[in-house]
């Protein structure tokens, strides 16, 4: 019998279909509000926004002049929000979501940018601007209005995107849902006499094909198992392997991320021992996570599992971090972090163990901290699967 | 008789492959040696040249860590450049083909990179940064240094790159001419009933076949040929069209543009006169390029011969702009840059007339300035060529 190889249909998760809300003004309304609030709480006159996933989460915008020519957002406590915009992205801006309360003031070619921006802020006040803000705009300011003072934005309001919204942990869930989908589909596929490169392409594919954009699709096999930065190599993976996947992609530009361990062929004793250490390590970490925990009783809690187990504290791999519009962000539930886990906060449990020969077994999963506790976005069991 | 469709085999115009000479040691040296003087002729200490095309022409790295985590080059009159980098980068920083007598300076995570920045700064002295150095970097080093005073890197030293040297004139030529190339293999298909995406995708291969990276390929038919901002578009090609082709890519990182009026069949009587018109236009733009002719002189040659024809001012395009790692850098040969064309800059001369009903003809290449005037780096003749 041929089979004919199953190939879904490329679509996309739309949200507007009936898998949850889409993104409403009032989201960005209430976005802007509490950032406001939070400057001021923080000791800021408020807080400058310039190209990036900051100002796609304030008003949905991605202009398209770049970084280049000044846009920034002044949010400001009792103040209507201002976007400074070269005029030529005009017909771009109409397009955001947000409308009111958001003033918006368009310089031309020629004129001096700083002087729209000037108006918008206190001429002795402290301000928080993107970590990103270009030189060329951060002098440009300072030469208009010397008193104004800037402090990085992360440095001032880490936690600016921290706290998920409903209509965000909709599309992270969505995100994840498109990603088991994947999984499920990649699990199919012949591994054994493949290259990691073209098991990855595979995996691409599918990512795109079950509505994901931004698509990740790592495949680490035998050696490169350990490495998590490990980039699809030429090796062909080969019977008897432990290869270490890793999926993500964006549904409306909020991300996902899947890490599983699968075997071809059955798993050899040091990768099913360490794996069974894994699962339980999972566990002890979602079990610690409650609003008002401290961050970095995650992390603990894995390698105390792990090292509990009898493997070396040098061979315990963690990687949380938090995800939403990027997948490197607050909150970091890791050593030393002692800021409170909350309700909304959304981040991946990435528990790993270092084998002798390069070999590694991983977990990912993203959780959103709920008022009781962890709650998983992706439904993909923790087991190793045998692929073939 | 079928015809099989001629298609080229993918290379690279490698310039150690006897095209040229490869870039050496030396080419860097001698550019950080005439940096540093500029910049003290300028009045600075020094630059602080951060991620970006002028990092690459300095010394030729591009860090793995990108913008986020500090590299920063410090080159000041009298002492040696410095490279501060994130130690994670070190082993490519290893393969950069500048070694002497550069300092490498690296960072810890954990420790802050600014205290090694600072190590190789003047406390007092008055800097020029990248444009795009993040706003966090500036912050840190005027917290650190509350003495340094920073100026944008493109207001100091507007024609850092400008001045090419022979190296980077062979790129520019080796560009031109796979351009050529593919310009050349574009004319024998079929235009006619294919879309402008069709058209543009197949160039597209050509460039990339004929060993061109960062390939462009622009389409603009019929009504949309006299917008130069044209994306190709699904309307279908007809016979009769006026077509404007823009292709270019880079040969080791240095970029190629050419810009071509074609016409499926005969071309129309009021395109044919303009092309002649942009045909004399290109030629007196060339005959005013020498060493010392104010930049505008180049505009102005082209407006007063079209305009001279007959057509109106506001009819008259110019989007000449120099051409090196970017395609959009100094000089500016454009109405109002008083500055002098020198030996070694390199730019587009691209003159342009905007017709009736959106029609338009352009006309671009590449040329390089000489001790006695303009050299074309390409060879595509300028005449209006038929296709079908």
């Amino acid at each position: 019998m041929t089979q004919t190889p199953y190939r879904p249909r490329r679509g996309r998760f739309s949200l507007s279909d009936g898998h949850g809300p889409t993104e409403l003004a009032k989201d960005f309304d209430g976005r802007l509000e509490r950032v406001a609030a939070d400057a001021a709480r923080a000791g800021f006159q408020g807080i400058l926004v310039t190209v990036g996933p900051d100002l796609r989460y304030l008003c949905g915008y991605s202009p398209p002049s770049g970084a280049d020519r000044l846009t920034v957002l002044v949010v400001s406590a009792g103040q209507p929000p201002t976007l400074v915009l070269p005029r030529r992205d005009l017909p771009a801006a109409a397009a955001m979501p947000v409308v009111e309360p958001l003033v918006i003031e368009s310089w031309d070619d020629g004129e001096s940018p700083y002087q729209r921006l000037i108006d918008a802020l206190d001429p002795v006040g402290v301000y928080a601007a993107s970590d990103s803000m270009w030189a060329r705009h951060v002098v440009g300011i300072e030469r208009i209005a010397p008193a104004v003072v800037i402090h990085p934005l992360t440095e001032a309001l880490p936690m600016l995107r921290a706290l998920k919204d409903e209509g965000e942990v909709a599309r992270l869930a969505a995100a994840a849902a498109a990603t088991d989908a994947a999984y499920t589909r990649i699990l199919r596929i012949q591994f054994a006499g493949r290259t990691e490169r073209e098991v990855a392409a595979e995996l691409s594919e599918y990512l795109t094909a079950y509505g994901l954009s931004e698509v990740v699709a790592g495949v680490a096999s035998g050696p490169n198992g350990a490495d998590p930065e490990h980039e699809p190599a030429s090796r062909p993976i080969q019977f008897g392997d432990t290869v270490v996947l890793r999926l993500g992609g964006a549904v409306e530009e909020y991300r996902s991320e899947l890490v599983r361990t699968v075997s071809v062929g059955p798993p050899g004793i040091a990768v099913a021992r360490a794996h069974d250490v894994l699962q339980l390590a999972a566990r002890a970490a979602f079990d610690v996570v409650r609003p008002g925990a401290p961050s970095q009783e995650v992390e603990r809690a894995v390698r105390r599992t792990v090292v509990d187990a009898g493997y070396a504290e040098a061979d315990v791999r963690y990687a949380g971090h938090g995800i939403g519009l990027t997948a490197d962000e607050p909150p970091w539930t890791v050593e030393g972090e002692m800021r409170p886990l909350n309700v909304g906060m959304c981040f991946s449990v990435e528990p790993g163990i270092q084998l002798a020969h390069g070999l590694g077994a991983r977990l990912g999963d993203v959780v959103a901290v709920t008022r009781t506790g962890a709650r998983r976005l992706g439904r993909t069991e923790h087991e190793v699967a045998v692929v073939y």
